[in-house]
């Protein structure tokens, strides 16, 4: 056979729908996967089930399956991330050549990206890590690619990723050279930090919602929602799930309420802690998970619980539906800040339009406001800047309120909504108590403090307890 | 001169206090600064400054510095924690010998403390990572002190410690052997993020009743609860903050409103989303002090805003009061669970009550609550869990939404009241809607999910776009 444009190590769910997804698309493709203990059919059986692609070798023996391939050689690394990224590596160094290329997938911290871009770039060889976005079915019929690395090594890859990648509405490949080092990975872990917030924002308004409203009924709700400014990917699945019936019965309310995470989430919101972001949404997505999971605790403290649920207070629709919008928009909004003030440290020059049209299909947040934000995010980086969304968000204010009464009424705990709206108060307030805390710092620990009526960077201290 | 008993390395704040307390206590001690740059003259300028101690040694050779000291040798380290603390060993090692005992009392993170710890027993160095409290006035006069390394270690030291930390109501040290490795220095960066909550529910309360009062009528409330259950040394150092007057005005109103923040609160939010603990009361206190730092976006959006603050409605006083009190309790459940957590998983074994006891004299933290949690947390780790605690939560609740409330009418961000309060709600909800989120990830993901129906730890998969 003749040698191989491509190569992928891994065959798991993604490994395969890319494999796929390649071959589909013209480019011939060798995979390789280890074949110990459980795994030793996983190639065999692969090439069974998809004997009608004619342009797909399968190898368990990782020389032969370097060797089958074209140089420069293009390799995809699709493992779980970690330590296990740095062994296949060490194991594909001694049969690569300068100027190959190795492709990290997986959903690898961008730190590691980082550090493993510098030591390859000393062997000569072209690193890239690559955010994969869209699940199985992305990955199957065109994801979201969010590769960083060296441009010049990108080019090597570029009409190949770009052809199996997801098309915007102009046609264009939902995959661009993101920047330098981890940027792609950074990219994907934010994605996915911003992903955790929408989906809690509807799993609150669910949970308001259920109060008094039938699965059935919310579900014609958001179907008017999707149809509107407001449509998603997130949003369409859920009115599946809200419809999905087992028998008679909802299968949504048989699920158990314990929410797992895979560990992106709790890195994006550890990355704005470090950079000094306060991206508070997607951290209480976190937290609501992390909450989730204290399943008994919550059993016995509410069955201890004397307060009887006040019944009967249907949230007005209209402005739960603004209320929504303006979550979003302040979601989205701290998610390209984050990436903004990652860019400036780590001189990435993101280009978040860019970013925002790569992320219109083919991946987890793919939305109408999406699309939106590509023209928004041309003329300035910080959405707040836009007199639009400003008007927008200060004639919502009203609704989040009552959102978050109607919230407290029915002891339905909905701090993301919380969290947008603090935020929008805190931004919009010139004097923040923060004052008294500097006074503090300065009474117990003598860190001094700036003025109101001083130069900035004029640091003073006082003897507060004198009188 | 005969040998010192003790050595202290770094003349900085905490350093110059620190010795001067073991000097008064009757230690003999010597002291060490470089004496480059800068600090040529730290050393010779403490000891004049200092002459009445006849007892303290000053060095700025650092052999002579260790000759000085009586084996096994005593040293605790004081300065910046950091890379200089490794160097500060490596200088040290080639003049210790197997026994001697290196303290350090910065605020060092857990994990470096943990790999010097692991390091220096290799040498047979004895090495004690030690939480100090109470910035310059506890140091001086007596802090809290959280020693952790190895039992036996604790053992040669303690003598020393115990005599110059604070003293508890029944005259006993606030200084106990925390725990092994890096234990001391974990519930220290604990401490800390409980300090940021307890300063930012303060800020709080300051920001709300600000609309309607003037600061000396805050000063005369604070003044009323600090002599009730809520007293405490940061209600104690508000009160003397809100009276500070500078001429005709009030100093805090000139403090610029832009928090600092030295980076132990940041770990600490971190510890807890990499241990899966909501611990959303601290991380609120952090964001606030980063959104604090948007100073000049704050003023350009606040201008903006054509919203016009509601002004008369005055809060209800006893429901403020109540509402704090049910946060504050609400935070240190929280931190303790924290602890708990972190003590299971690192086989520390802390003893919960213990750590209320030390922190009830010489630390910022200090209060009536901690007195009154040195009790419960005898019979239970777990706050909640005692029927008090949970009465008087479950009674402050609609106080606490009447702070909300009034925070929301009079554009006040009380997040940290906030997230207390979301924390209680959930905490006693049987049902949260994870189980939305759990369906979304199988959607998108195949991430499978556990139901209500079935055993826990069985995982399945739905085809949910199916009708």
């Amino acid at each position: 056979m003749s040698k191989s444009q491509f190569g992928v190590i891994g065959l798991g769910v993604m490994g395969k729908s890319l494999s796929l997804n390649l071959a589909e698309n013209g480019i011939d493709t060798s995979v390789y996967n280890r074949s110990e203990g459980n795994e030793a059919h996983v190639v065999s059986s692969f090439l069974e089930h998809n004997s009608s692609f004619k342009n797909i070798q399968g190898f368990t023996n990782i020389d032969q399956f370097v060797a089958s391939l074209a140089t420069p050689r293009k390799i995809l690394i699709m493992v779980k991330a970690g330590a296990i990224i740095d062994l296949v590596i060490d194991q594909l160094l001694p049969y690569l050549s300068a100027n190959d290329i190795i492709i990290d997938g997986g959903n690898s911290h961008y730190n590691d990206t980082q550090r493993r871009y510098s030591d390859l770039n000393k062997n000569g060889i072209h690193f890239i890590g690559c955010g994969v976005s869209g699940g199985e079915e992305g990955a199957r019929k065109g994801p979201s690619l969010m590769p960083g690395g060296h441009p010049q090594s990108y080019k090597l890859v570029a009409p190949i990723l770009e052809s199996i990648a997801a098309k915007d509405t102009k046609g264009n490949p939902c995959c661009t050279f993101i920047g330098k080092d981890g940027a792609g990975h950074f990219v994907k872990m934010i994605h996915n930090g911003m992903e955790y917030a929408e989906m809690q924002l509807l799993a609150e308004l669910y949970a308001l919602l259920s109060t008094s409203m039938t699965n059935e009924v919310i579900a014609e709700l958001f179907t008017s929602w999707n149809n509107s400014d407001l449509s998603s990917y997130l949003l369409e699945i859920t009115i599946d799930i809200l419809r999905k019936k087992e028998g008679d019965d909802y299968l949504l309310d048989k699920v158990l309420d314990k929410a797992g995470n895979k560990g992106t989430g709790n890195w994006s919101s550890k990355t704005a802690l470090d950079l000094g972001v306060p991206a508070n949404i997607m951290t209480s997505a976190l937290f609501a998970r992390y909450l989730s999971a204290f399943k008994t605790s919550r059993e016995q403290l509410a069955k201890q619980l004397n307060h009887k649920k006040s019944k009967g207070l249907t949230p007005d629709l209209k402005a739960l539906e603004n209320a929504y919008r303006m979550a979003r928009i302040l979601n989205h909004h701290q998610g390209f800040q984050l990436m903004q003030q990652a860019s400036d440290v780590n001189s990435w020059e993101l280009n978040l339009s860019e970013i925002a049209r790569i992320w219109t299909n083919g991946c987890i947040i793919r939305s109408q406001f999406m699309e939106d934000s590509i023209l928004y995010l041309k003329s300035s980086n910080d959405l707040l800047s836009h007199p639009s969304i400003f008007k927008t968000l200060e004639t919502t204010e009203p609704d989040i309120i009552h959102l978050i009464q109607s919230g407290m009424i029915n002891r339905v705990a909905v701090d993301t909504f919380w969290s947008a709206y603090n935020y929008w108060i805190s931004m919009t307030t010139d004097r923040l108590p923060a004052n008294l805390i500097q006074a503090q710092r300065d009474y117990f620990g003598a860190h001094t403090f700036e003025r109101t009526d001083a130069p900035l960077n004029q640091f003073f201290h006082a003897n507060w307890d004198s009188a």
